[in-house]
C-alpha cells in the first residue's frame, strides 16, 4: 500500500503513454483530470494486487472512444463517476477497488480521478500490460470472465448499460455504438471482478513500471543521456527505426482512429499501422513487429511517447518495440489480439526471434 | 376485467393493423406467438385502466426495429420476456401489469405473449392509439415521464439497459443503434408506469376499439358486405382514394424501413410515404392526410390491413385516414409526432379540416 500523489504523476503519465503503444489516450489530458481530482480531495492509495481481499468488488475505469476525438472533448470526470455509479447500484453491491483496464496516458490516470472522488483505492494492475483498442481485448477474456455488466456515461447526463451478452465481442459491438451516439467517446466501468479473479486474470504492477520507466525518461534527461536507450533497455525491447515522419493518413471511424504513418531516414521508410494502437512495423514487405507485441513511438531526443492521434509530419521520432505479456502469446492470446484478430493475413512471430 | 381467449385474437391482430398505420408489425407473426403463449400457459386477463391500483408497476412491451426484418426473424417470445426480467431485474422490484405501446398487428399482440408466460393482466390501452416509428413518440413523453430505465434483448442472449437519458429522444437513438446491433430487431420492455401514471398519460381502451374493428371486418365480409365502410365508420374517418399498386420503393435504413408507394386509379395516382408507419398521403401537390392523423391501406374487397412492408405491385387497395388521438393535435403533441418532427416542410392540418 502506497500513496499516490501529485508529483508521481507526470512519470506515470508518460511512462503509461509508452506501455499505451500510441493509443490510451492522450496523457496530458489524463494528467489534468487526475491531478485537479487528487487536488480536490486528496492523495490516492495504491495497493499491489497481493493486498486486495479475495471477496472485494474491483471495477476497472476507463474512457472508450477515438482518440481523435478525446482530445477534443475533455471529460470532466463526473462521467467517469457516473459509469462508476450506474454499474454500482446495477450490481446493488458497493465497489471496493477500481484499476486502470488498460496501460495508456489518459486510462492509466483515469482511475485516479474515480479514485480520489470516491475515496477508492487502486488497484496496481491493468487488464492488458498495453493498450488495445476493443474491448474484449483483455486478458480476462482469457480466462472466461465477462465485460458484463457494463457502463457508459457521457457529459450529457446518458447512462447506458450492457447488462449481458453473448462475449465480450458482443460487448464490444454493442459498447461501440453506445460510444458512437455519445459523440465518439464515453467513460465506462467494466470487467467487475473479485479479489479473487483480478489475482487470477489481470496483469500485475503495471502502474509501477509505467511510473518506473517516466522516471527514467526523466532521469536520463537530467543527465543529457538517452532517455530512447533508457526505455529500450527497460522494457527488454528493441529500436526498429528512427527517422523522420514524412506522412500520415488519419480517419475516425466507427468510433476508432485507425491509418497510417510513414516514417523516413536516409531514402528508407517504415510504415505504422494504426487502430488506436499501433499494430504493426513494417520496412517494405517485412513485419518488424505486430501485436500483441508493444509498438510505441516516441520523441527521438527526448523519449516522450506520441499518440497516433499526436503523430503529424515532420516530428523526428523513434519506434520501439517490446514483448508483450506472456498470455498474449498463447493460442487464446493471439486468437483476441494477434495480428490475424485485426484482420491481417499474417501469423504472429515474437519479437525475439524476429530479431534473431 | 375480462378473458382474453384464442379467438379474440384474429380479430384483436386485424383491428390493431388497421390502427398500426401499416407498422407496428406483421399480424400474422404476432398471432401465431400470442397463440402459442395461450395454448400453452392458458387465457389472459384484461383489465380496464380504472380497474389498475395507482401503485401498480405496468411495463409495456414490444418489439422495436425495421419491419422488413421482423417478418424474416420470427421471435420465439423468449426474447421478450428476457427484456422484461432484465428491466424487472434492474428495477428491484415486481412488475404487476404489462400493456402495448402501440396498435399494430405484432405490437398488440407481444404483451399477450409477455402476459400469459408471466401470468400478468393486461391492461387496455396503449401508448399512441396508433403505431409511430420511434421511441419517444408515444403520449407519455407530452407527460413529462420517461421511456427510461428501458431493457433491449435479442434472440441471441444479449440484454442491454438504456438505464437514463437526457430524454426520450435520446433513448431513441441508443436503442436504434442497439437494435440494429441486435439485426435491426429487438424485444424492449420500457415506460414502467405507475398506476397513476397509467391513467393520466396513455390512450385507454385501444385493445377493446381494435378487437371491435376486427369483429365489424369479420361481420361485414360474412354479410358481403363492404369491410372497408365499416372501418371508415368506426373511426370516423374517411377513404382517400382507392386503386391498384403501380410503384413501391422500400429499403432498411438504420432499423426503419423507409420508402414510397403509388397507387393509381383511372390515371389519378396516390403518393404515400412511409418509415414503418406511413406518414403521408398526397395526391400530385395536395397532402390529403398526414401524421398524427392515421393513413391505413387495406385490401379494398377483404379490409384487410396491409403493412409497409408487404406492399407489392398489384395489390387492389383502398387508402383510409382517420383522426388521431386529440392529445396529438396539441402543440406539445405536434411537435413530437406532426409533419415537421419527420422532416416534412408544411404544418398538420387536420383531416376533418382538409375535407371541409
Amino acid at each position: 500500500m502506497r500513496q499516490f500523489t501529485e508529483t508521481d504523476l507526470d512519470d506515470l503519465a508518460i511512462g503509461a503513454a509508452i506501455l499505451g503503444t500510441g493509443g490510451g489516450g492522450n496523457p496530458y489530458v489524463g494528467k489534468l483530470l487526475a491531478r485537479a481530482a487528487i487536488r480536490e480531495h486528496g492523495p490516492v492509495t495504491i495497493v499491489d494486487i497481493d493486498e486486495v481481499p479475495d471477496d472485494a468488488l474491483v471495477v476497472p475505469s476507463a474512457m472508450m472512444g477515438a482518440p481523435t476525438v478525446i482530445v477534443e472533448k475533455l471529460p470532466s470526470g463526473s462521467e467517469a463517476v457516473e459509469a462508476f455509479l450506474a454499474l454500482q447500484e446495477h450490481l446493488g453491491r458497493e465497489i471496493t477497488h477500481t484499476m486502470p483496464i488498460e496501460a495508456g496516458g489518459l486510462n492509466s490516470t483515469m482511475p485516479f480521478t474515480v479514485a480520489a472522488r470516491l475515496g477508492l483505492p487502486v488497484v496496481d494492475a491493468d487488464g492488458m500490460g498495453r493498450a488495445f483498442p476493443e474491448v474484449q481485448m483483455v486478458t480476462a477474456t482469457i480466462y472466461g470472465i465477462a465485460a458484463t455488466p457494463m457502463a457508459l456515461a457521457d457529459e450529457k447526463g446518458n447512462r447506458v448499460l450492457l447488462d449481458r451478452t453473448v462475449d465480450n465481442r458482443w460487448t464490444e459491438r454493442f459498447a461501440r455504438s453506445v460510444t458512437v451516439d455519445m459523440g465518439s467517446t464515453a467513460l465506462v466501468a467494466q470487467y467487475a471482478l473479485s479479489g479473487r479473479q483480478l489475482k487470477e486474470a489481470m496483469v500485475p504492477g503495471t502502474l509501477r513500471l509505467a511510473t518506473e520507466l517516466g522516471a527514467l525518461v526523466r532521469a536520463a534527461r537530467a543527465r543529457h543521456d538517452d532517455p530512447v536507450a533508457a526505455i529500450v533497455e527497460r522494457l527488454s525491447g528493441r529500436k526498429l527505426f528512427a527517422g523522420k515522419i514524412i506522412d500520415v493518413e488519419r480517419r475516425t471511424v466507427a468510433g476508432f482512429t485507425r491509418g497510417r504513418a510513414l516514417v523516413e531516414h536516409a531514402g528508407e521508410e517504415l510504415a505504422l499501422e494504426f487502430q488506436n494502437e499501433f499494430l504493426v512495423a513494417r520496412r517494405g514487405e517485412e513485419v518488424l513487429a505486430s501485436v500483441p507485441d508493444l509498438i510505441t513511438v516516441v520523441d527521438s531526443d527526448t523519449g516522450e511517447p506520441t499518440t497516433t492521434e499526436e503523430l503529424r509530419y515532420g516530428f523526428r521520432v523513434a519506434v520501439l518495440a517490446a514483448p508483450c505479456d506472456r498470455r498474449w502469446r498463447s493460442a487464446a492470446g493471439l486468437a483476441l489480439v494477434g495480428p490475424r484478430a485485426f484482420g491481417y493475413d499474417f501469423d504472429f512471430v515474437a519479437l525475439e526471434e524476429r530479431a534473431a
